[in-house]
């Protein structure tokens, strides 16, 4: 059954082609328009939708002993929606039923599956859209570009490696070994892909399909059947996921339960005991690095990819831009409430100001620069909502009350739009302020005083170092700083980015070109998606005889 | 500093080239002999090999508290050379001062450098035999190659896979994201790759140089600082191995500590400490499955790859070629005296016997007949010591005396030649019998009668996938069931051989075209060399910034 993988080819070359180029490189359109998705796209997204609040979620024969299901919605609806439940040993019996002929296909016939699943989850990409608006608390336009098409590039791209990887080299050849005067020994050779075993994705409850679909994908593609643990405030958007999944393998004459959902219920969380299963050998976990932690310590029977927690930071020496500099960093610091990973928290500041456009900055000036930007930005309501979403886990906006007390509030947060909000949260403190040196996640933001511009360079890549980073910029004009501080933050192995402004932001994090995560500090092990976040997956095991003659 | 590089380009493409084509190729050849060599080598190496007998090892510059050393050769003389003997804390920070120039190189200058390096060791390559040989018992001809070129095969292989990882994506990009009307966002890309820190290669006492240089290599090239940690009992062919890398170094203008050798004396190992030092991020270890099992719980700070043990199998279920399989089994029973990792120990041979072109034979037909080609093999004292050279530790030679109990003796094990020697023990036991379930390292084997060779099939490829297994084979017919037995192994994650005869063995594994051990059973993690074995070594930091207009 290759018809997918046909279909899909030039997709799948083009996408192989785009990792090693490293440029600007999509199939999947961001932009939520008709024009892109059907004239009646938008319409019949929003009606799927609300057709499924209040309603039993159907995933035909999958797995189930009862229904569980307790979505909020940080706008305030409440879905309602019910799904399939199943206890772990029948989720594990299940996967493991679908793991000989996932593991027969042939590389073409899974790479033929996926990619077809990820076309059909473009096309309900409005429909993801408002799963993960009500599951995430983004506001739509982010939750249709990071539910929908940025999610499915990061599967595409995960796919693509993994096809990459399974065709670096020959799967079958012939070996001559001369013998001098005598005839050669010929031997023929063929390799068979062993794909690792049972994978487990462990879905985050901020960006359930873009954090979750590398590892789905990479181990769905290697062969591996998965097992999809959503966060239980989060699980629409995966159950989507995983019913298109189910549908396009059986059309593939494939095992649907090569993909399997596993809901579970907050404060009963069934997280650890699949995770510690024998027969679970890959597990793919975005989350708290404590619970990394545990994953690390207790899931030792497999491979754990993930991504952790980290202080991202800003690093301001000097900008030929200030206001543009400011407008900048004003939307890094709103956009989703500061719950994006890629979010800055920390900035760093000289004490005795910078050098701008606008000549002679104080600290206190480039605070008061970034607060008026973020209540310029902030000042349209409904632009406001737009940007700032809504609060995923009631948790962070505890942290963000108590943060209040933890420095000098530069800008104090606010609600903004319906249902549970904050606008950022600016505090000044010194360097050293332990309050700045652990992840406040969410909308906080501390404006450090240090020293001079390479004391802050030395402090943020020091804290990337330690505590992990996944981002980090830079505000500077002096080419012989920034050339240290490309230096520093390699070796603290956190991505930089310098003199952003305009319409690119250090949150945003491009598939086909950036590699997120780096794995090279405590933010994460793994990194989405390098060579190593695909080659484990799966072995190579020969078998070899004399050539016929 | 790419003069090394750009002196043997050539060699480097044409080993990628070979990796992806895996058919047969190697720069190194394997006959010992001045045609290759030069006239003079042989002599050359035989009077290198003896002026460094009972004198100290030069190593310059390498940190020195002590001399240690107690190697004493299986054939009878003792090398009695001393080495610098140095304590942890001080190999550690030697390691991390040579860190930031070694990463700071660029690939092409440290690719360069390991293949100087292994253009240099093979011109010694009559020196490493004999080291090679009085340290692991091998006979000369053996250790000439699998201490010689074969060793530096496997290392340049490793050298040439991560070259090719490090070289997959572009280094640096523009990218350009159209902006509808507007003009597009256009960024510059860099990517530094990251090494990921101190590497720890922990050598076994019966193949020092093929089974550390992959890891050597592969952690030198990516950019990481390597301790040699050498079995107690074989220092010397990793101590020349050490030399000319910190020579090669120096001269590339790099430091020579970047390669170190961590002697110790035994009963008193420091290679706990080393494993689980904070800085040791990347560890090869080739040995016992108790200490693999040892680093993997408490060097938990480190990527641990691993060459373990496994009991490697054949299946006899039917032949037509009976002569030449038992020649063929002879041969690889009796080769370093079942010392090799690859070396076969159970023979599963149906109770009812088999088909030959020789007719029906029965068990004890296959048991004889086997018998009976060792006997034929080793009846010429000078070629039998040539064959099994000598036994590597004592241990070995106590458990062949203690397994005579352990079945009905069908051959029995004598000396053969100086030192401590001992031809193949073949006992005939059960399916079933416990003692052909373990490992039982040496030279021992197991004629273990089964149902029928499908229930032979089961047992051999059950056996790998519980215990680990780095080798099986077949002999039989029946294209139907060496598909059954194809599928099977391969389920089992362990590289099959069918129908050897004449001069190629299951024990041998090719570089450039086997992939040895695959990493999906217990006898090991990691693989010789695929690609997962260089991806993880270094990660990948980016820096971006608004391309110039």
């Amino acid at each position: 059954m290759t018809e997918f993988f046909d279909r899909h080819r030039p997709m799948l070359e083009a996408a192989v082609e785009a990792l090693r180029a490293r440029g600007f490189w999509t199939p999947f359109p961001e932009v939520p328009s008709g024009k892109f998705y059907g004239e009646s796209a938008r319409e019949e997204g929003e009606a799927a939708f609300a057709a499924m609040q209040g309603r039993p979620f159907d995933l035909p024969g999958h797995p189930e002993s009862r229904r569980l299901g307790a979505e909020a919605s940080p706008f305030g609806p409440v879905p309602g929606i019910t799904y399939p439940a199943a206890d772990v040993p029948a989720l594990i019996a299940a996967a493991q039923a679908a793991a000989p002929a996932l593991a027969a296909a042939t590389p073409e016939a899974r790479v033929g599956v996926c990619m077809e699943i990820l076309t059909r989850l473009n096309r309900i990409s409005f429909l993801l859209g408002h799963a993960t608006m009500h599951t995430t608390g983004q506001a739509f336009a982010m939750a249709f570009q990071a539910g929908g098409p940025h999610a499915q590039d990061r599967g595409l791209e995960a796919v693509a490696m993994a096809w990459d990887e399974m065709t670096r080299f020959a799967r079958q050849a012939v070996w001559e070994k001369p013998q001098g005067k005598a005839a050669p020994i010929v031997m023929e050779k063929h390799w068979t892909l062993v794909p690792a075993g049972v994978a487990l994705t462990i879905g985050c409850n901020t960006f359930p399909t873009w954090n979750s679909y590398p590892g789905i994908f990479a181990s769905l593609a290697t062969g591996n059947p998965v097992i999809v643990k959503p966060h239980p405030a989060a699980i629409l958007p995966l159950a989507l996921t995983v019913r298109i999944a189910r549908e396009v393998l059986a059309e593939a004459g494939l095992p649907a339960d090569a993909v399997l959902l596993a809901v579970d219920a907050p404060g009963a969380e069934i997280t650890k005991d699949l995770a510690t299963d024998p027969a679970v050998r890959l597990i793919d976990y975005t989350g708290s690095t404590a619970f990394g932690g545990w994953l690390r310590a207790n899931a030792r029977q497999a491979q754990v990819f993930t991504e952790e927690a980290g202080v991202n930071t800003v690093t301001i020496a000097a900008t030929d831009d200030f206001a543009g500099m400011c407008a900048n960093l004003a939307f890094s610091l709103s956009l989703y409430s500061g719950q994006m990973c890629t979010a800055p928290q920390n900035l760093y500041i000289p004490e005795g100001g910078i050098e701008t456009d606008q000549g002679h900055k104080s600290f206190d000036d480039v605070a008061q620069g970034i607060a008026g930007a973020i209540d310029a930005l902030l000042a349209d309501p409904a632009r406001a909502a737009g940007i700032c979403g809504a609060i995923a886990n009631p948790a962070t906006q505890a942290r963000v009350a108590a943060a209040r007390a933890m420095g000098r509030v530069i800008r104090d947060s606010a609600p903004v739009g319906e249902g549970r909000t904050a606008s950022p949260l600016l505090l000044a403190v010194d360097a050293g302020d332990p309050a700045a040196e652990a992840e406040c996640f969410g909308p906080v933001a501390f404006l450090v005083a240090t020293k001079d511009a390479d004391a802050g360079i030395a402090l943020a890549a020091g804290l990337a170092a330690r505590k992990g980073a996944i981002t980090a910029a830079l505000h500077d004009t002096d080419e012989a700083r920034i050339a240290r501080a490309v230096a520093a933050f390699a070796r603290a192995g956190v991505n930089l980015s310098i003199n952003l402004t305009g319409n690119i932001f250090v949150n945003q994090s491009a598939a086909f070109s950036d590699f997120h995560v780096t794995g090279a500090n405590p933010a994460g092990n793994a990194s989405l998606t390098d060579t190593a976040f695909v080659a484990t997956r799966f072995r190579r095991a020969m078998w070899r005889r004399p050539a016929a003659a």
